[in-house]
């Protein structure tokens, strides 16, 4: 497998790098950006799964996550929220479905099954290749919005493989919200049964635990929290199931780029 | 004087906001970013002068530096790079003049001279709301590239004024260098005797010195290093006419907000 760099940035005394690999899960050219400490040897790398509309581009730039990892021995990875340049039916007529919307799930609906498993290609593909390349003890998972969503489940799904799960205002039962029913209808069809595979809150209420307790931050002002978010049901889920989670409700936060900058060094901390 | 509250996110404790206000200087709207750290006084005011192609949210967005004033009395401002909304001949027809290339100057050439007034707009009206608004103790000045050149030009014109100066990559000496000379043909015409009004190396040479030592970093692996920054004539400049500067060159460092964030800390520091 080969990775191609596209841009490189000093940061620090390690970088922020651009790069791009051909993926045989997704059949498309999978691009990812990664911040490298500038260490010998890499501890932990957290996988950072972005929300809708994002690329490969927004955390790396805007979280201010390079930092607190300036100093450490772990990198963090972003990928890019769907494979690209494909012309799959209503693939780019909305923002939250599609391009830039791939939902961290494997699609099974005519046209996505061969392009949008964006679940095999970050634990099949995207991982083994960090693996290979930079030698690293162990991965954490964490994300944002669909990003949160998406850690939420491959950390639970993958339970025993990565060592710490994060999510900022994740959409945490996407079966039960506007966004994830359009999602989950679209990649998976009509059948709920197939849905409950990318729940986090089906993945608990079916047994699935992290042995590790989940970390979770949720704005109070984020106007998506009500209604596509669902942060409640996370929380009685894990606490009917016995899954040790702290989510920390905070006052006056909304759903941006901001929100996630006061509170990444606290994730950064709990995921390394 | 009113300000326009476009848009405010909670950061840290604080808020950082986009605003906009009408400006009789340039006869437009402008926007402006701030980050508060949500102390009760404020004690130092930094200007920020973002380069070419920017708006109000670059830094705002890039930088990291809420982080690092979190826990401060001070906040940061972050105008827009030039007027918006005109449409004066060549206004934007290239990323190096007109809108998003603003130069910190007070235009003199027909059409521009009523509106291309960034200097007056901060000095004479920025400044002063402000003032009026936060009540701080004082100001200072920094910025990046063009907005280096405006940090330096602006510190140096108003030395007793700022509290200090410093520089992220500055165009030291735009009357010798492509960017400058366009930009500077267009805005202030063929009489070179006017351009050097708003030259920092010509500020210097004519006695012009802040009290304090300016601080400037440049990246060695800044594409524009060699062509357009000139770096090394400040260095010169303010070793003959006795201006203090810290000019601290950076090994693999290059023009982006990726090199910014890797020292705002210390410029920040060094301006509170």
């Amino acid at each position: 497998m080969k990775i191609n760099t596209i841009k490189r940035h000093k940061s620090f005394n390690g970088e922020t790098v651009f790069a791009s690999h051909y993926s045989k899960t997704t059949q498309t050219e999978m691009k990812f950006s990664y911040f490298h400490p500038g260490c010998n040897e890499v501890e932990t790398i957290i996988i950072w799964l972005s929300g809708l509309t994002c690329t490969e581009e927004n955390f790396i730039t805007k979280a201010g996550a390079q930092f607190h990892l300036k100093d450490s021995s772990s990198m963090i990875v972003c990928p890019d929220t769907s494979p690209r340049g494909l012309d799959l039916p209503e693939e780019h007529s909305s923002y939250d479905f599609g391009s830039g919307a791939g939902f961290y799930l494997n699609a099974l609906t005519d046209g996505y099954k061969d392009h949008y498993r964006m679940y095999d290609y970050i634990v099949l593909e995207l991982i083994p290749l960090l693996q290979e390349t930079f030698l690293p003890k162990k991965f954490s998972i964490s994300g944002h919005s669909m990003g949160g969503h998406g850690a939420l489940v491959l950390g639970l799904k993958q339970k025993d493989f990565f060592h710490a799960i994060s999510a900022f205002s994740p959409i945490v039962n996407p079966m039960n919200c506007p966004w994830g029913q359009k999602a989950f209808s679209g990649y998976l069809g009509e059948d709920k049964e197939l849905w409950k595979d990318f729940d986090s809150c089906e993945l608990i209420k079916s047994g699935n635990k992290h042995h590790k307790k989940i970390l979770v931050d949720q704005g109070l002002s984020d106007e998506f929290y009500p209604d596509q978010l669902l942060t409640k049901n996370l929380e009685d889920v894990c606490q009917q199931y016995g899954q040790e989670v702290e989510i920390n409700y905070r006052e006056g936060h909304d759903h941006s780029y901001y929100f996630i900058s006061s509170f990444i060094k606290n994730h950064i901390d709990f995921l390394v």
